[in-house]
């Protein structure tokens, strides 16, 4: 019978029946995707039921497995001495990812119950932006004093064996009694000499480092010019706190993407599951919605000041959304080719003369094609040849209006520091309808006598 | 004087005075997003007199800093000699990933005049899906047959140390004859034993490994599961042929990502760049648009089926493109994170009873608050209450019916195997727009007499 039921039915029931092994062996089986798909659509009383039936470990490689805001949300339904315990299993800068999504109080709380010194890494790490070196480092590294020596490695090697499992342990990294950084070993460097070699003695000096408070685009051109699967990380006083690795800036980068790509379709915050509370959901959304309810009024009041020209043509009424529709998706393609090219640091936001000259050739191009395809379908819709030029020479002059629009507009909010993501495409759409409806709506108040004709 | 120069201008000063020393001092100052804005800008016959001075492995850099179509375009324009000689410079999957882009023949004539071996691995990369592990592996490892002994690998490493300098070596496969995989050891595991310890005896048998067909989404929830720098990739006979980092997974998903962004805002094909020719970038647009012209008649025709009944109450005509466009806008919120839940897996295509029970609490949520809004404003403005309830109404279910088949569109399209980036928006913008014009002017027909008492 249990075969038709859903996994997540099917552990809500391993969960009541307090089946520990099952579980384990459930959660085992299933990838880290998976496992966050069953999590999301557990009830909370299931969930809580659940994190308290598992151990530390496997809890955490639960809440690794799932979004961050959503393991906060879990986290936060627990006792501050679950979450610690479970806060231990896991990485550093993932803890401190975590602890940003919780409120202030809670995260005290829980890192008050924690190992000290795993508290003040995590604390450490969660001082820094998430977008710099200092949030995307890991704080898990290999260093050594430059006298050690190559035995001292192999032995400090064998007595974490455990705790190295999970690290990116190709580097060494060799500092002096300060923590600052003097000089970098590949491991495999290690295999060419006696084992009493002082790491002082073989080490690459003036290693290449960034600093915390490096970019993402800035460690994007780091990682581009130099082919290293990780690069120490300083801080203001030249101490060494972390590695960042390629993996981790990319993971970065596709946390940035999904954000915006969600900001531009209208998801204010940049986030949103459907497991999430219906209110949160809810009024993300309409917090949008409302700001374009009150953009899409000020085209409006074009037709509603043209009502009588439009009373006069009725025709005209068909085209309104058609123009509309059309230099909305001419000038969304041109944001977002902008939206690209400024992430890559292919345009700043400065050159708007050049952007301008770039999209001009597109707009004129595109707006005669679709403005004679629109015309020529007016015309021979309502008969009347005035209609189809007056449609169509409205639509052709909006769409050049739309791609010059759309391809500044990301530059122009970027240098007055507001999220082109955000704004972008209502502020776009507003503009370009109210053109457009000034365009067709007061073209054919000048010509209004040949268009009555029929 | 020059100060004031754009850099590309002077880097094409520079290729004009022939001045390679110059070229090569200002190219090193660059980060790599920087060479790649400068190249893009120079004209195609500075680029050419640039690379005819580059030495191949100057050229190599210039070109990784470029995207990969670019690096196509830059390519076509030498001789296949000159092209031959840079891709000897760089990493076999980036040649792949490169040669897909050029057209046939030329990437046959170029593969012609490299070295026979690095040719033969280009090839058999470019066989492989580009969002398939064996499209994303690098096919440089270090492998050693079972038999060798650790002073093999550290003559291997001493003789190739050039060679090596940009490998990912924090592992050594062990494979037997006929290079199929049977052990793995971390590079820190070596330093434990003698130097002429036989791999076989201290290598970790059954290591992990994927099989070359393995997809984006296996490859990120083997990597979730387990915190590895790098898995081996067998083949169908099981011979070992390259290794995946996480990074290489996390830059195509990023690749995705933005190729879908741009599909979703109408760029076909997911990529456009200023730079490139006005013929392609006009094209890729317009065909999007072409399609969206005629979606749009679809909806224009309900406006047309009713001109009897708008043409009586012309105030409603202000109102049709505010309905139009919030309709559209809650859609494609809902549109964004279906999208967004597939690519995580959050969500299967087959849920849709799931989606469409999430998406009804925020529909009817937001579109009584969007309606009573839209309905007050209607009512104000025009002194019809009535005007106010058919305009309110209307917008309120159309809110519903929008986010229902905004959530819901991409999990079908995707099961019709249809791509969800790139039709779901026209799609459920001309359905959301023939329902609103309906609902608006279907109601008005019905209540015609009080409409029209102002």
């Amino acid at each position: 019978m249990s075969a038709t039921l859903s996994p997540w039915k099917k552990l809500s029931e391993l969960c009541e029946k307090s089946d520990e092994a099952a579980i384990e062996r459930f959660l085992e089986k299933m990838s880290s995707s998976e496992t966050a798909r069953v999590i999301s659509r557990l009830s909370e009383e299931d969930r809580l039921r659940l994190f308290n039936l598992l151990a530390p470990e496997d809890a955490a490689d639960v809440i690794e497995a799932i979004p961050e805001s959503q393991a906060a949300e879990v986290l936060e339904e627990m006792t501050s001495e679950q979450a610690a315990a479970i806060f231990e299993e896991l990485p550093s800068d993932y803890v401190a990812d975590v602890l940003i999504e919780l409120d202030d109080d809670v995260g005290a709380a829980i890192l008050s119950k924690m190992d000290e010194d795993e508290a003040e890494e995590a604390r450490m790490l969660m001082r820094y932006p998430t977008d710099s070196a200092g949030g995307l480092m890991a704080a898990e590294f290999l260093s050594f004093e430059s006298d050690s020596t190559i035995q001292d490695v192999l032995e400090d090697l064998r007595d974490n064996a455990d705790v190295y499992s999970e690290y990116n342990v190709q580097y060494v990294y060799i500092v002096d009694g300060k923590q600052r950084l003097m000089g970098v070993l590949r491991m495999h460097d290690l295999l060419f000499y006696p084992k009493d070699t002082r790491l002082s003695s073989i080490m690459f000096t003036h290693p290449l480092f960034v600093h915390d408070t490096a970019s993402v685009n800035e460690l994007r051109d780091f990682f581009e010019k130099h082919k290293l699967v990780g690069v120490p990380v300083i801080n203001r006083i030249e101490h060494l706190v972390g590695v960042v690795t390629p993996a981790a800036l990319e993971g970065e980068i596709n946390k940035q993407k999904t954000r915006n790509f969600l900001k531009l379709s209208g998801i204010v915050g940049g986030e949103e599951f459907r497991t999430m509370p219906l209110s949160v959901r809810s009024f993300r959304r309409l917090s949008w919605l409302s700001m374009n309810i009150v953009l899409n009024m000020l085209a409006a009041g074009v037709i509603a000041f043209y009502q009588d020209t439009l009373a006069s043509v009725i025709a005209l009424a068909v085209f309104l959304p058609m123009v509309s529709d059309m230099s909305g998706c001419s000038g969304n393609q041109a944001i977002a080719v902008s939206m690209r090219e400024l992430a890559l640091g292919r345009v700043t936001p400065r050159e708007i003369i050049w952007v301008l000259a770039r999209e001009a050739h597109v707009g004129v191009l595109n707006g005669i094609v679709l403005g004679l395809l629109i015309g020529l379908v007016a015309y021979v819709w309502q008969g009347n040849i005035w209609v189809g030029i007056v449609v169509g020479g409205a639509l052709a002059i909006n769409t050049l209006v739309s791609v010059l629009l759309g391809g500044t507009l990301p530059l122009i909010l970027k240098r007055l520091k507001l999220d082109p993501a955000l704004v972008s495409s209502p502020l776009l759409t507003t503009i370009t309808d109210m053109c457009g409806f000034f365009f067709v709506l007061g073209f054919a108040s000048t010509i209004l006598s040949k268009l009555t004709v029929s």
